[in-house]
């Protein structure tokens, strides 16, 4: 199963794509979307949503994990992120119906077992699940990533007690 | 010319449909993309972006405005109509670069000659800017054509600054 996870963002959004077999988890790709902040929103929003619909066609995700949004700086921002999370997800659902959000908790909870681990934590954990030498970069990059392996594990658990 | 305009939410998106030819401003339609608050998130945005595709196809307008996001509510309300607008803007942006954004001040400034001008004023002033018999109903449907004439008279000025 290929899952591609997802950092929303305006300037950057993060994308991370794995293959999981069973208890195996394997790096497939990772990267980012960026867009200038000199371009008018709407213009950065296409970028957004074409370069999600590129991931789409390369990868060709069974699943797809966002990161649900959390409001911890100022407003302003969010209304961006927002409304680039909006084109994320609407890119995302005019392809397939698999698309799952995590929070911010949930992600770190499935990633290091501590719901309260910083963000250096989880991206070391990252690292070590999927068997990379380096951490990856940028921070986008790695959340996507995390957010992948947070739905890898709630897939197996899922079908684990499915079965029995 | 013909106008399109939005005001954008998520469970309700008003539209409003105008014709201008020189001074003059006629309605052509108006009404709502309706989404269900049962649906999951990305459900709704779908609607709306294929929604927001049909009124493209049906009314073709030259050019199309939107309101600006404005919170004065509760921040989780905030972040749904920004992602909503996103899914507004990108569904635009994919198919045409005639995308003009307005704020609520600028909107009651054009309508009624005051920035501080109530909805209630508002929906009068669209009333009689366009005909009406009956003020438009419901109100996201008045706020759609109200942008819709903001354009209008934004355009026209332009319009008249260039031939001077």
């Amino acid at each position: 199963m290929v899952i591609l996870g997802i950092d929303p963002g305006l300037a950057t959004v993060g994308y991370g794509v794995i293959e999981v077999n069973g208890d195996k988890r394997r790096l497939v790709q990772y990267g980012t979307i960026n867009t200038k902040a000199g371009e008018p929103a709407p213009a950065r929003l296409r970028s957004i949503f074409q370069g999600i619909n590129q991931l789409m066609d390369i990868y060709r995700p069974d699943d797809v994990a966002v990161e649900e949004l959390f409001f911890s700086k100022n407003i302003t921002t969010g209304i961006a992120v927002g409304e680039a999370r909006g084109v994320i997800l609407v890119a995302v659902a005019m392809r397939t119906e698999n698309l799952y959000e995590y929070t911010p908790m949930q992600i770190k909870q499935a990633v290091t077992g501590y719901g309260g681990a910083d963000k250096h934590q989880v991206q070391h954990m990252v690292k070590t699940l999927l068997n990379m030498k380096e951490i990856a970069r940028p921070d986008d990059a790695a959340d996507a990533l995390a957010v992948a392996l947070t739905h890898a594990n709630s897939a197996s658990m899922k079908k684990m007690f499915k079965i029995r």
